[in-house]
């Protein structure tokens, strides 16, 4: 039995997951935030594990964690949502919870988990980037996971794309997941509204401040302008910023993850034009193919579950 | 006997190089350049050939080729500064030459060099940039060269880093060689000269459109002001980029040569400086050594013997 924990700046997701990367069942928490105490935080991983162990002998547990994690897979180094500052925190729940723990970021687990099950397997080089707040990356090659010196290869969403462009949460300016990720969404939507008619204006109560991007999704699937071309604008930087990717390492394969992805081809459509339009050398080059990521919100926890498996 | 041959758009380079990477002897000739039929240059490549092998049985022949080669490393796909358009160089050189022929991109060859008796080898991730007109580039994994889908893995020189910015012979804009590039450096001297005073008003005699990348070095070693401040513009930019790149690949080592790199610190002091301010987590990370290539100007054909050597 092998258990995934993801866990990320507002949630905690616990869940068994079967040998062949079927989640059998899981569980979701509130995470406290970054504002807490590390061991609050620990305290909602652990009780997930054990509700969705249900008493069962739990063989080893990957730990899927907002933040880098270092080359060795200990520590957190840095998480800009959560509060672990360059802890060792693997160590702490191996002790805590008396098994083999595993942990990596969430995003080289979502790329575990797609390599293994979804559709980032296969020899050669693949990138796999996660929509969601920021944007979040991991690096492929033959279907295992590059981590780099530091355990921090894929931070894709902090390339420079706008010289002195928005100023980024990580301390930057001009960060690519300034532009395309779910922030850049509602950023979008947020100065169109009260400008165009949009549905969006009611779902916000009036209020753009309290739009999100799922908001956004819904109106764009019923249609509405707005939540369109809030789509296709971020889609175009996500091409924009994949044909530097491509540019780069000539990857076999681009597999598009997080929350953001959901909208399917109404964000990858625009990505696929802007990545065929932008990148070096279009017609002397056979284009990767963009392709959505196929395990949806739970690859973080099939990856970490992954990971888990693979250690004993 | 090996022989490394680069073929560039304005020189060919042919040389013995000894098993442990030595060049013995050389040659250089002019290259025809791209308005000629693709035999012309094979003339040249094979009279340099023939000059320095000079009667001796050559066992194999590596050819760094500036332009992109296909996966299998045996066509041309594009060469800006060459008259090949997908043609198959590799046999049609063996033909002629009656050896085994190795071909390979320029950049790729110079990373192989430094991999094997440069600064480039040990385990893990690095990253060469060859500056010269442009900005060449290959990704090193445990002193191999990942060569990508398409052959064409390292293009660093083609990510966008200004929307909108600079138009590139590549036919995209904002192209990062063609800020951090001997290019560039020239674009920014030629923008200074007549107000500032400047050694360089009279290297190139008046006429800024003469002015080219070697004059800016030489003024730069004697102390000039605008050469000074031409190699600080294109360091800080050049930083900007690796930094780019520390974020996405998170690489051990980066490696720079290429005619640009000659100018050592006052190069690469510069983009130090902006690698470290710009990178995501820099308090949070080993940082890569920025590392002047050893190999010199001679590195495309040292590589490029060096793979003739493992072929056979």
């Amino acid at each position: 039995m092998f258990v995934g924990v993801d866990v990320g700046g507002s949630k905690v997701l616990a869940a068994v997951v079967s040998p062949d990367g079927q989640v059998v069942s899981s569980v979701t928490a509130r995470t406290p935030g970054r504002l807490v105490e590390a061991v609050v935080v620990e305290d909602v991983m652990t009780e997930a594990v054990r509700t969705v162990a249900a008493g069962e002998e739990v063989k080893a547990v990957g730990v899927a964690a907002a933040g880098f994690v270092d080359a060795a897979g200990d520590r957190v180094a840095f998480a800009p949502h959560l509060p672990w500052r360059d802890e060792d925190l693997r160590g702490r729940l191996a002790e805590r919870w008396g098994t083999t723990v595993v942990l990596d970021n969430d995003a080289n687990c979502t790329a575990t988990a797609e390599a293994a099950y979804g559709v980032g397997g296969g020899d050669g080089i693949g990138v796999v980037v996660t929509l969601g707040t920021g944007i979040g990356g991991a690096l492929l090659l033959d279907g295992q996971v590059l981590r780099g010196h530091n355990g921090m290869a894929g931070e894709f969403g902090h390339m420079q794309v706008v010289p002195d462009g928005q100023p980024c949460e990580c301390g930057g300016r001009g960060c690519w997941e300034q532009y395309a990720s779910g922030n850049a969404l509602v950023r979008f939507a947020r100065s169109r509204i009260g400008h165009e008619p949009s549905v969006l204006a009611e779902a916000c109560s009036g209020d753009p401040e309290r739009l999100t991007g799922p908001m956004i999704t819904d109106a764009a699937v019923d249609g509405d302008l707005v939540a369109r071309q809030a789509f296709a604008a971020v889609g175009e930087w996500l091409g924009v910023g994949l044909a530097n990717l491509v540019a780069a390492l000539d990857p076999h394969r681009i597999v598009v993850g997080g929350g953001v992805s959901a909208a399917g081809d109404r964000l990858l459509d625009p990505a696929r034009v802007a990545l065929e339009r932008s990148v070096v050398a279009a017609g002397h080059r056979v284009l990767p193919p963009v392709l959505a990521a196929r395990l949806g919100p739970e690859a973080g926890v099939v990856g970490a579950a992954e990971l888990a498996r693979r250690a004993v």
